[in-house]
């Protein structure tokens, strides 16, 4: 099938949009945001060094954040996907849903993807500003705004603080029976806490 | 003044037992957890490559993990000092004192000693030993026998799990507001997290 994309591309004379122009745009975006950081790292740099046209950002990546996170965080799913995901859905299970989406795909890669995040992060300000894109930002901003609760922004990082201390327990520092306990009941223990941070009552900073 | 330890040294023609044997058992533990792991490492053999007497260890750190706190991991305070004040008073507060505790010992150092911490936790299996001891066995498995509850290591590691994760927010990857929330706010929020770990129902692993 030759989407409109491609269709584009070829008009112009450049890459075509299939898995060659996403590889050049992955490729490319390693580069320029090494070299320039998260923040100044644009979109239409990474697609000129890809030499693809910047549309092309848009429609494999969904944007900066999306591109950030499949290139430098080799993150395996859209914030996206998972955002929307956890969002629709009854929103008195919202915490359960958040612990076992994050633990299937930490989980599935034996804990590894997790852990390289990790290590990108505590080397690495470009990843904090990424990660805040993405994690706060796309993901849990827009399930804090659809539950239309007060202090979204303070919500989102006790959600946070939450999931990558699980994360760091579970997968780096591996302490039983935490790290071999099944995700029921990980879901039974740690959703409750997760539902409260993006619900229940939180004070404001005093 | 001299302790009856010091003269205990002196008796057997070793070093004092002042600040220079505290300081030679650190730097000899420093190097004999490096060379055997946490695990490898006996109290003899860093009092040997100390020059100093085995009950020193005791004497000045505890034992084992009180000596690997303060050599290897660079610990202000000695984590059975920790246990005992946050075990001691109300149980129904016991969530909110923990929380204080932490962030008061983690702020003091503007969050350096937290972050050297999950450095050294992410790079080597031998702090990650230590740390368990520590964390788990001297701090959170004293309080959770004292409340009596069921699942005390379950427990232990969730409460590690919200504490390990609010200090990688805060001071790891410094996500606003959490970042620079003050202590009341962060123990009316997260207190009662680690109240629910430590006293509220959680399910066995199924």
């Amino acid at each position: 099938m030759t989407t409109s994309a491609e269709q584009e591309g070829k008009r112009r004379g450049r890459r075509p949009a299939g898995a060659d122009t996403k590889n050049a745009l992955i490729e490319a975006a390693r580069e320029v945001f090494t070299e320039q950081g998260y923040e100044g790292a644009t979109v239409r740099a990474i697609a000129k060094r890809a030499g693809v046209d910047p549309a092309m950002v848009n429609h494999w990546f969904g944007g900066k954040e999306g591109l950030f996170a499949q290139s430098v965080l080799q993150l395996p799913v859209d914030p996206a996907v998972i955002a929307n995901e956890i969002a629709s859905g009854d929103i008195n299970t919202l915490g359960d849903r958040v612990v076992r989406r994050f633990l299937t795909v930490w989980d599935s890669t034996g804990g590894g993807q997790f852990a390289a995040l990790v290590r990108s992060v505590a080397g690495h300000e470009m990843a904090v500003h990424g990660l805040r894109d993405i994690f706060l930002k796309q993901i849990f901003m827009r399930v804090a705004a659809k539950t239309g609760a007060d202090n979204a922004m303070f919500r989102a990082t006790l959600v946070a603080s939450q999931l990558i201390g699980m994360g760091m327990v579970r997968y780096v520092a591996k302490f039983e029976p935490l790290a071999s306990n099944d995700i029921d009941t990980m879901a039974a223990a740690v959703g409750p806490t997760v539902q409260r941070y993006f619900t229940g009552e939180i004070a404001s900073p005093s």
